[in-house]
C-alpha cells in the first residue's frame, strides 16, 4: 500500500538522504531555517493564489508582503537576522506590469523595514495562478547559535508572544513577523526551543514537542485568556468553538517559546504569556479542573 | 498609455529602488545570481509544469534535475562555486508521495554532484499544475571577483562553449551545467564577459552588450559550424532555418564568453569556439560573405 501523503512524512523520508549529504551543523533538516554557510542560515516559502492569497481581494501589494513576511517570521522562530531576500514568481498572464511592480515592491519594502531588502530574483509568466516564492537569508548574532525546536525540557515554561486564532479574517495578509521580539528573547532570556505558528499553534507545537522528544500541557483557563478576538468571531460564523479555532487555526506568525519558567513580571516585561508546561510524556494534553484530556494536534498540512 | 509589459523592462523598473536598499558590491542587479554576504552570491529560478517541463512526457526525477541544473548554469555564468540549495514546491494534487519525493531527490542528487546538496525547502500542495522554485547559493572562488555581463569590450572574441539550437526536442531536461569549465575558464584565462544560454543565443548576447554598452558581430560561418544537429532537425519540423534556431532557441545552457582574443589552439584546448567578436556600435551584426545585416535578438521573454 502507498504511504499515505503528508509534508511531514515527505520531510521524515528525504531527511535521511538529504542530511545524508555533508555536515548541516547543528541545525537539523526540517527546521524553521536551513543552514547555508557560517553564521548565515536560509528559508523559503512559497505561496500560490486561492491557498496563501486571493487576487480579487488582496492587492498586489499586500501579496508582496505577506510573501517576505512568512520567511522573516522563520527567522524570528530560529532569533537570526534576516540579511537580504530572492523573489521567484509566476505571474498568471492577466497581472499588467504595475500589478508585477506591486508586488515586488511590497514584499521588498516590507523586507527593508527588517533589514532584508530584494537582491535579485526570476520572473516568470504563465495562464495558471500567480505563485510567489520568496527565499531569505539570516545570520546568526555572534556569540550565539539558532534556537532550534529540539531544546525544549520537561517541566519548562511554554509561552505565547501573543493571541492566537481566526487570522484568516485578515491578520494572515497584514501581520507583523516577531523578529525584533525573538532577538530580544534570545539575547536577554534562555531560550530553548521556539517555532513560529504557520499551520496552527497546537500543531506547531507539537513539532516542537516531537523534535525535543516531549510533550506539552496547555492549560486551558491560561489557553482562553489568549484567544484572539477573531477567534470569537470567526467562531460565530462557523459554530465551532472560539478555543478550537486558537487551537487549530494557522498563520498566526506569533511565536510559541520555551523557557525554563520565568517570574509573571518578568514574562510580562518579555511579551510573553504563559500557557502551559512541557511534559515527560509525548503528546499534547489540555489540562481543565483538575482534569488532563489528550488534545489532538490540528492545523493546516499541506501535501495531504 | 500602459507600458508594454517586459520581463526585461520590469527588471529596469526595479533595478531602481532595489539598488537603492543599500550596497550589493560590484555586481548589478539583473545579472545571473545576486550577492548574497562576503564572497557569497545566489540565485533562484522557478519552472512551471506546461511551460518548463510537461509532467505527461517528464518524469519527476529528471524535472528536480532540470530545476537544479538551471541554476548551477547561473552559477557557471558568472563562474562561482555552488554550495548548497533550497527548493520550493507547489504540488499538484494529483502528484504521489513517491512522485514528490522523486522531484526533491532528482535535484537533490543532481546538486552533490556539484557539491549543492539540498538544505531545506517549503512543501505545498494545490489543484493548479506543478511548480518548483530552485534557489542556490554560491561562492566566488578566493582572490577574484564573481564575472559579471559588464566587462565585454570592443574587440574582443565572443566564444560559444558548445553548439546550440534545438535544445526542446530533448537536451533541455538533460543539459550538463558549465560549471567545471568557467572555473576553469576563469582560473586560466581573462574572461570579461560570461553569460548562460537560457533565453536565446542571440537574445543573451544582446544582454551582454546592453550590460557592456557595445555591440556584437556574429561570424555566420562560424556561427553555422556551431548549429546543433538538433536544430537541423527541429528546423525540418518547423520550416524555419537550423540558423535561426541556433540564434533564437532557449535553454541551451551553454555559456557565451568573451575574452581577448586567443590563438586557436588555445581556445581549442580551453574548450572555446569562437563565434564574432564585440564591437563599439550597439546592437547585434550577422558577417557574411563581406556584408554585415543588423540581428535582431531574439529568444524566449517571459512576461509579455
Amino acid at each position: 500500500m502507498a504511504e499515505p501523503r503528508s509534508e511531514s512524512g515527505l520531510i521524515r523520508k528525504l531527511g535521511g538522504p538529504l542530511s545524508a549529504a555533508g555536515p548541516t551543523g547543528r541545525v537539523p533538516f526540517g527546521d524553521d531555517a536551513a543552514p547555508l554557510a557560517g553564521d548565515l542560515l536560509w528559508t523559503v516559502d512559497m505561496l500560490m493564489d486561492g491557498v496563501d492569497f486571493d487576487s480579487l481581494r488582496h492587492d498586489w501589494r499586500s501579496i508582496g508582503r505577506k510573501a517576505m513576511a512568512v520567511n522573516l517570521s522563520d527567522c524570528a522562530a530560529m532569533a537570526v537576522e534576516p540579511v537580504g531576500a530572492l523573489c521567484a514568481v509566476a505571474l498568471n498572464d492577466g497581472l499588467s506590469m504595475s500589478d508585477a511592480e506591486s508586488l515586488m515592491l511590497g514584499a521588498h519594502e516590507f523586507g527593508v523595514q527588517f533589514g532584508c531588502p530584494l537582491r535579485g530574483g526570476d520572473t516568470n509568466s504563465w495562464s495558471q495562478p500567480t505563485v510567489i516564492s520568496v527565499t531569505v537569508a539570516a545570520r546568526c548574532p555572534a556569540g550565539r547559535a539558532p534556537i532550534l525546536r529540539s531544546g525544549a525540557h520537561s517541566g519548562e515554561t511554554i509561552y505565547l508572544t501573543g493571541p492566537v486564532g481566526g487570522s484568516i479574517l485578515g491578520r494572515h495578509m497584514t501581520f507583523e513577523p516577531r523578529v525584533a521580539l525573538a532577538l530580544r528573547l534570545a539575547a536577554s532570556t534562555e531560550v530553548h526551543a521556539m517555532i513560529d505558528i504557520s499551520d496552527g499553534f497546537s500543531l506547531d507545537l507539537a513539532r516542537i514537542c516531537d523534535a525535543s522528544g516531549c510533550g506539552a500541557r496547555i492549560e486551558a483557563i491560561r489557553l482562553d485568556a489568549l484567544i484572539h478576538a477573531d477567534a470569537r468571531r470567526l467562531a460565530a460564523q462557523t459554530g465551532r468553538s472560539a478555543r478550537d479555532h486558537a487551537l487549530s487555526d494557522g498563520e498566526d506568525f506569533e511565536l510559541i517559546v520555551v523557557t525554563p519558567a520565568l517570574s509573571a513580571g518578568r514574562s510580562a516585561e518579555l511579551g510573553l504569556h504563559p500557557v502551559g508546561q512541557i511534559v515527560p510524556q509525548p503528546g499534547l494534553w489540555l489540562a481543565e479542573d483538575g482534569r488532563e484530556t489528550p488534545l489532538e494536534p490540528a492545523g493546516w498540512e499541506h501535501f495531504r
